[in-house]
C-alpha cells in the first residue's frame, strides 16, 4: 500500500477500535443485569482485576468475575429488579492500551412507600438509586480484540477515591 | 475502485451508520419530551411497532405512533416535567439490520416533599425516576437511512421479560 | 490526491470530529465534580459562554468560567458529594460548527432517610437527583479542536425553555 492508504487504515483501525470499546462499555449492564457470566469471561483477560474498593468483594481473573455474578447474593439483587445505568464515557486510546472512565447508577424499584401517577405513564413507587460510582477501566488490545485488563471503582461519597478516578479523564492541570 | 478501496468503503460506511444509529436513539428522548411527532414519523417504518408490554398502550404505523405523543395524556405528562434519559447503547451491525440494546429513565420533578440545598446549584424537591425499562430497536437501513422496524420496552421490576430484553446484547453463552 | 480520496478524507475527518465530540462532552462530569478549572479552559473559547438560565449564576469567557469551578459554593458541592452524569448526547455537524443536544442529572449522596439493604451491594440511603436539565452546547472548529462557544442549560420544571433546547435535536416539524 502507498503512504496515503496506510494513514488511513490508522485511522480507521483507530476509530473502529473507538467503537468496539463503546460496545464493550455498554455490554456491561446488560450483564451484570441478567448475572450472565460469558460476557466477563469475555472481555477480561485471563488475568483481570475487578476492584470495587474497600467495601464490596472484589475478583481476580475473567473466571472469578464472571462466578460472581452468578453467586446467590448477586441473584438475590436481580430477583429484586436491578439496573446498571451508564453514562457516556469518556475514552483515551493510545496505541494498544485505553483508559476509559464513566459514571455508573445502580437502580432497583422502590419496594415501599407511595405510589406516584404520571399521565400516559401508569404508576409507580418509583426507583431508588443505591449506588453512584465513578469507573476507570484499563483495556488493553489483543489479538482477539479490546479486553479489560481491570476495572476500578470508587462510591461517589464525597470522599477523594472517586475523584482521583475521574482525573483520568481531564487534561493536565 | 480498487479491492482496498472497496473494502475501506465498506468500513467507513458502517462506521457512518454506526454513528447515524447513534443520533437516532440520542434523538428519541427530545422527541418524547416535546411530543413532537415528527421524530416518530421520520425514524419509524410506515409499519414500525411501538411494544410498551402489557400494562400500557402501544401503536403500529409511523403515523399512529407519532399521533400517541400529541395524546392529551402524553402532553399532561409533559406539562408536568418529562426527561427520557437514555444510556450509552450497545449497538450490534448486520448488514442492513441492527439490534440495539439501551436503557432508559423517565423523570420527573417531586411535586411535595422536602427541598434540599446544594452549595452553587440552588434548591430542589428532587426528581421521581417513575419507570427504568430495558429497549430492543430492531433496525434496517432503507434508501432513506436507519429506520426502526420495531421498538420492545419492558420495565424493570425483577421479572423475566426485561432480562429477555438484555440479552440481546449478550455473547452466546 | 484523487477525487476518492479527497472524499475519502472528509469523511474520516467528519467521523473523527464526531468522536473527538463525544470525547469533549463526556469529559465534562468529571471536571464539574473534581472542581478542575483545566478542562473549561481547554475547550470553551476564549469569549465562550455558560448560561444556567435566569436562576443560577453563569460566566463568561474560559478563564472566568472555570473560576467558577473553584468558587467556594462549588467546592462546599463537591465536599458533599457531587455527580453530573450525562446521556447519550444528539451531534449536528455542519461544517466547522456543531450543535450537541444532551440531558445531565445533578446527583448528590442522601444525607439522611432510611438506609436500604441490596445483596452483594451494600446499604445506601441513595441519591437524590438535585437537578435535571437539558443542555445545547454550540461548538466550532478551531486549530486545536473543537471548542465550546455557548453552552445552554434549562431546568426540567414543565415549562418551555427546556423543551426549546430539546428542538436543537429535531428534524423540522
Amino acid at each position: 500500500m502507498r503512504k496515503e492508504e496506510l494513514t488511513i487504515e490508522r485511522r480507521i483501525r483507530a476509530i473502529e477500535g473507538r467503537l468496539e470499546i463503546y460496545n464493550l462499555i455498554a455490554g456491561h449492564p446488560p450483564s451484570a443485569d441478567t448475572g450472565s457470566a460469558a460476557y466477563a469471561e469475555a472481555v477480561f483477560t485471563a488475568d483481570g482485576v475487578f476492584d470495587r474498593g474497600p467495601d464490596l468483594s472484589g475478583a481476580v481473573g475473567n473466571k472469578a468475575i464472571g462466578a460472581n455474578l452468578q453467586s446467590a447474593g448477586h441473584q438475590a439483587a436481580i430477583a429484586g429488579g436491578l439496573a446498571h445505568f451508564t453514562s457516556l464515557p469518556h475514552v483515551t486510546i493510545n496505541g494498544d492500551t485505553a483508559v476509559v472512565i464513566s459514571y455508573l447508577q445502580i437502580l432497583t424499584p422502590r419496594k415501599s412507600g407511595e405510589t406516584i401517577e404520571v399521565p400516559n405513564h401508569g404508576g409507580s413507587r418509583g426507583y431508588h438509586i443505591h449506588r453512584v460510582v465513578t469507573n476507570r477501566w484499563d483495556l488493553v488490545r489483543t489479538p482477539s480484540g479490546w479486553k479489560i485488563k481491570r476495572r476500578t471503582l470508587r462510591l461517589v461519597d464525597g470522599s477523594e477515591p472517586a475523584r482521583d478516578i475521574l482525573r483520568g479523564a481531564l487534561p493536565a492541570a
